[in-house]
Order: C-alpha cells, then sequence, then structure tokens
C-alpha cells in the first residue's frame, strides 16, 4: 500500500512535472481607458480589403483610446500566495517575459512555473492596447529606435560603435550574457513609444490594480516608476514591489507611504562605467532611502556584488535569466508570499 | 492489479481533465521584416522616464520594420496531426482569439484545448508586431474607428444608428448571439490600422508558414484573403484553409494551385440584408469557384441553413461561439487532421 501511495503521488507530480505547464485557466482582457470625441471632419471612403467592397468611414464620434491589455494565467497547483504583476519597459510589450530572444523560456514561463498566478499586461499605447490619434490625443512625436541604439544603452555592447548586424562582428561588454545571436530578434520585439503619456499609463495600470489586487509587482525600467507610483497610490493593494533596474522612483514627498511594502531592487553589471545608469540608480536609492526613513523595509541587490556577473539591462532575457528569477523568487518566499 | 492499472489510468487522465489545459510547451517569437534606413536628420535629446537621466537619440540609421509577433501553444496531448495557425482580421490583433468580450474563455483556449498545436499571430503593424515610421515606410493615414463602427458593419446593431453607449438601449439584430454587454470590451480590442500594407503583411504570414508549416490556416475576415494569397504562394505547406467570413479572396488566375488544399468557408447570420456582406461573400464564392474548376475541393457553410442562427460577424466572440468552433472542429476531423 506504501508503494501504492508513493507511486499515485509519483503520478499526480508528474502532472505538472513533464516539463510543461498545468495551466487551470488561461485569458486575457483590457482594463482602464476612457472616451475621446472627435468632431466636424469629413467623412471618407474606405476599402478595408482589397477584393471587398468600399465602405464609409465617418471620423467623426466617440473613440475608445488608454486602455491596457493583459494577459494571464493560472496554473494548476497555485504556490504564489498573491498575483505577480509583470510589467515591462520603455519602447517594449509584455513579450519582455515571453520566450528569450535565443528561444528559452522566459520569466513568464518561469513564474507560472513556480506557480505563480501572472498578469503579463502591454502598457498603454504599445502593443496589443493599442494607441490612439496623435497629437490630438497623444502629444507630441512617437519615438522609434534604431536597431543599435538598445545595444549601446541597455549595455549590451561596449560603447558607441559596438553594434553590428553581424553577431561575430558586435563588440560586447566584456563577459556578456545578453543571448547576442539573438538580438536581431530582441529588436523585433521593440514599439514605437510616447514620452508624453505617462499619467495615462498610471491611471490604466491603477485600474489594473483596482481589478485584480491584492498582488505583487514585477517591473522592468520604464515600469520601475509606473509601479513606485501605483503602489504610493494603492499602498492597501500592492503588497510588494521586484524591481528590475527600475528607469525611475516615485513621488518623492509621499515615499514614506509604501512603509508596509517590502520592495526588492536588482541592478545588474555594468552599471558605473555607464553615462547614465550611476545617475539612475543614485535617484532611486534616494527615494528607497525616504521609504526606509519612513520605517519601510527594502533590499538593493547589485548582482556582481551576489557573484551574478555579466547581466544586461535586459537580464530576464541574459543567458542566466533562470538564476536572475531565482534572486526574485527566493526574495519573495523570503517574504513569505510563496507557499 | 486490474483495479491499479484502472485508477492510474484515471489519475493520468486527470491531468488534462481539470478543466484547464495541459501545455507541453508554450512561447513567442517575431518572424519576418526587414531592415530601413533613414538618413539626414537631427540628433535629438530624450527623456525616456521622468526622474531618469536624458538621453541623446539619433534618427538616423537602421530600423527595424515589419516584422510579426506569433505566440504559441503545444498541448501535451496533441491530437492535431498540423499545427493550427490562427489569423485575425482588419484592425485586430489575436486577442481575437482570446477570451471573449464577456468573459468566456476563446477559440485559442478551445481548438488548445481539442489538442492543437495553436500559432496565434498579430499581423504586422497591429499589436505586438509593433508598427514602423509613417508615412517614411507605412503609406497614408493609419484608420481608427469609432466605437459604433463596428457595432454597425460587423452586423452586431440593427443598421445606422444601433449602436448606443447603454447596453440595454442598443438596437440589435434580431436574435443577435452577440455579447452586447461586453460591447465596451470589445472596442478596447481594435487596434489602429493601415490600408497600404497588405504586401508587408503577406511577406510576414509567408515568412511564418515557410518557419513552422506544414499547418493548416484558420483565418477571419481580411485574414481570410491574407490566407488565400499566402496558400496560393505555400500550396505544398498550407495543407487546409478554415475561413471565416473572408472579407476578399486570392489571385483569382491561379485559383486552381489551391486544387490539392481542401477550404472551409464559414459565415454568419444577416449576410443578404447587409449592404456589403453579399458582395463580399459573392466575390468569395466567384473564387472558390474557380478552385473547384481545377478540381479542387470546398465547402461553404452559411451558418443559419444548418439552424444556427444569429451569428455577427465576430463569430468567435458570439454566445455559442463554441459552437460555431465545433463546426470548424468537425470539418477538420472530416479532412482527416485530427487524430
Amino acid at each position: 500500500m506504501k508503494q501504492f501511495i508513493a507511486l499515485v503521488a509519483i503520478l499526480l507530480g508528474g502532472c505538472a512535472a513533464q516539463g510543461g505547464l498545468n495551466i487551470k485557466e488561461m485569458g486575457s482582457f483590457h482594463v482602464g481607458g476612457r472616451e475621446h470625441t472627435v468632431s466636424g471632419q469629413p467623412i471618407k471612403t474606405v476599402m478595408f480589403t482589397v477584393g471587398g467592397a468600399p465602405a464609409k468611414l465617418d471620423p467623426n464620434g466617440v473613440y475608445q483610446v488608454e486602455q491596457m491589455y493583459v494577459q494571464y494565467f493560472v496554473p494548476a497547483n497555485g504556490r504564489g500566495t498573491l498575483p505577480l504583476l509583470m510589467w515591462h519597459g520603455g519602447g517594449l510589450t509584455g513579450v519582455t517575459y515571453e520566450t528569450t530572444p535565443d528561444g528559452r523560456p522566459g520569466w513568464l514561463q518561469y513564474f507560472i512555473g513556480q506557480g505563480w498566478t501572472v498578469y503579463n499586461s502591454d502598457a498603454v499605447e504599445r502593443g496589443r492596447s493599442g494607441w490612439a490619434m496623435t497629437p490630438e490625443v497623444f502629444k507630441g512625436d512617437p519615438v522609434f529606435l534604431t536597431k543599435e541604439n538598445p545595444f549601446e544603452r541597455f549595455r549590451i555592447g561596449a560603447g558607441a560603435g559596438s553594434y553590428n548586424k553581424d553577431p561575430a562582428k558586435m563588440k560586447l561588454m566584456p563577459g556578456s550574457q545578453f543571448p547576442h545571436e539573438g538580438y536581431d530578434n530582441f529588436t523585433k520585439q521593440g514599439v514605437p513609444r510616447w514620452t508624453t503619456t505617462d499619467n495615462a499609463i498610471i491611471a490604466a495600470y491603477t485600474a489594473l490594480v483596482d481589478k485584480v489586487c491584492p498582488c505583487i509587482v514585477l517591473a522592468h525600467s520604464q515600469g520601475g516608476p509606473f509601479a513606485f507610483k501605483v503602489a504610493q497610490a494603492r499602498p492597501d493593494k500592492v503588497k510588494a514591489l521586484a524591481l528590475v533596474e527600475p528607469a525611475g522612483f516615485g513621488d518623492m514627498a509621499t515615499a514614506g507611504v509604501l512603509k508596509n511594502t517590502p520592495i526588492l531592487t536588482v541592478f545588474g553589471d555594468y552599471i558605473e562605467q555607464d553615462s547614465r545608469w550611476p545617475t539612475i540608480r543614485g535617484n532611486v536609492l534616494r527615494f528607497l532611502g525616504e521609504v526606509g526613513k519612513a520605517g519601510g523595509k527594502y533590499e538593493v541587490v547589485d548582482l556582481p556584488k551576489i557573484g551574478v556577473t555579466g547581466n544586461s539591462h535586459m537580464m530576464m532575457m541574459d543567458r542566466n535569466s533562470d538564476e536572475v528569477a531565482g534572486v526574485i523568487q527566493k526574495w519573495l518566499a523570503l517574504q513569505g508570499f510563496v507557499r
């Protein structure tokens, strides 16, 4: 009988242990947004599809704008005590956390596999969230990045001129963990972004928090300051922040409101020699200091100091992405969020 | 021992039978696209994040454009003999096939649940595929739809003036199956689209077919003519077409190349009284007739004729969405594509 029970246990365990994911529920929704009215414009005739039939298009009317797309996965064997919201960085989408540019499972799969219910979203105006008329709704010009821009700015390549279309000729940071042979795939993940839409983005993230939290927010880069600000607006609902190289901070004057929200920040390699990251990191630490003064708990992990080297700004894509995810997972467990 | 084997069988069967999805592998990638060079433009300074540090942005250089996003799911217990590629319609993304606007599982979940490996994509310039500079790369203006436009055009509402923000005041087609209480959610799925990017879209779909096929393509609306054309370009790789209200057709002169590709087209309700759909459907049938003349096999299902009534153009979202999916699933099984 004991052997029988042991076998049954192995078989049941095998459901999730086949290297795959046992998903109890998956789906998506849009959240937030508002209506925007256009008037006084002439009616157009549009042929939507070659071989179709012409349709009249009256541009006057009410438009849906500034909503946000969210895809979610609920694992069958949940181990996280709260849902995990994953917020990407600027010029990107939730694809950041999916398959890495060299084809390995990304942090989305990692955290689902660890038993977290994950909500992975595309910020307002990016990806499946859609975007609104510019300059009528979104002010200013959208920003497009050249293929070499993130290579230099995200601490993958060793400074100006380090990019080359041929991976064999790229000048990488010494010891870089970025899978540079997949850099071309990474550039395909990029989407245009505005620099004037912060308020709309924050409003939609807040609507998401109001819908699915209490929760933990895992955010990267530009998602970091959004996470700080939304947590400050909803300190009762955002129970922890795990921030990967946050590119900014929250409202300094009310930092203390986060005194009951444990905060982890993770920084990669090559920060000191970068022209921008020492300033950015310093600003974040100044904000965290204010949280600390109010009695808040935060931890700053500089990966090289714990022996994890070679990480770029896109550490969820680096060759040791699972090792970095493990640092976050361990911290979440230490905070008591893992069953 | 017999009882033991029976119990083990039940336990193993239970892995997939918990109402969830047992996923062997999931992930995403971008496919296709090309490089586009910009020169002679002045350097800009951009503050990417408030609280960050200013970055120089040289707009001159090489850009990645016209790639396509694809998300895939491989079920643990595969029953489809080929992967199923799901292509959405105009002004939308792969979200079309995800959770319905009233919160039920969509066709993505349905077909994964039936054991199909599914590749769900966002066409070039939509959703997570990103979009390129306009008018430099994408010619003409992007098209935005008002909230009431699809309500009238997609045979949800009963003609002009049928839309109302209050679902209780919407004038629906008699017997409509569209979950109108979720119409607002549906409008949030919309994304801007160009009418000048067909060639780029077809190129990326063709690149996807070259990467993951032989396969079956399930396409909706504007995705229909794309599916016809890509199948004509790769008749050896696209083994069947399941087209839901295709909004156009393929290259008439070479229709016969599809003689070995079984084709299903499904049309919903209210076609005859619509101002555009009789023409569109007639064009598609004319094309299918050419395929038939070459010995090709096709089936046209008008849902009302088989007793399935009330379906809008967005039948994958209608209340009887699973019933309509079942029509496609049954046809695929009849063609021998289900184990």
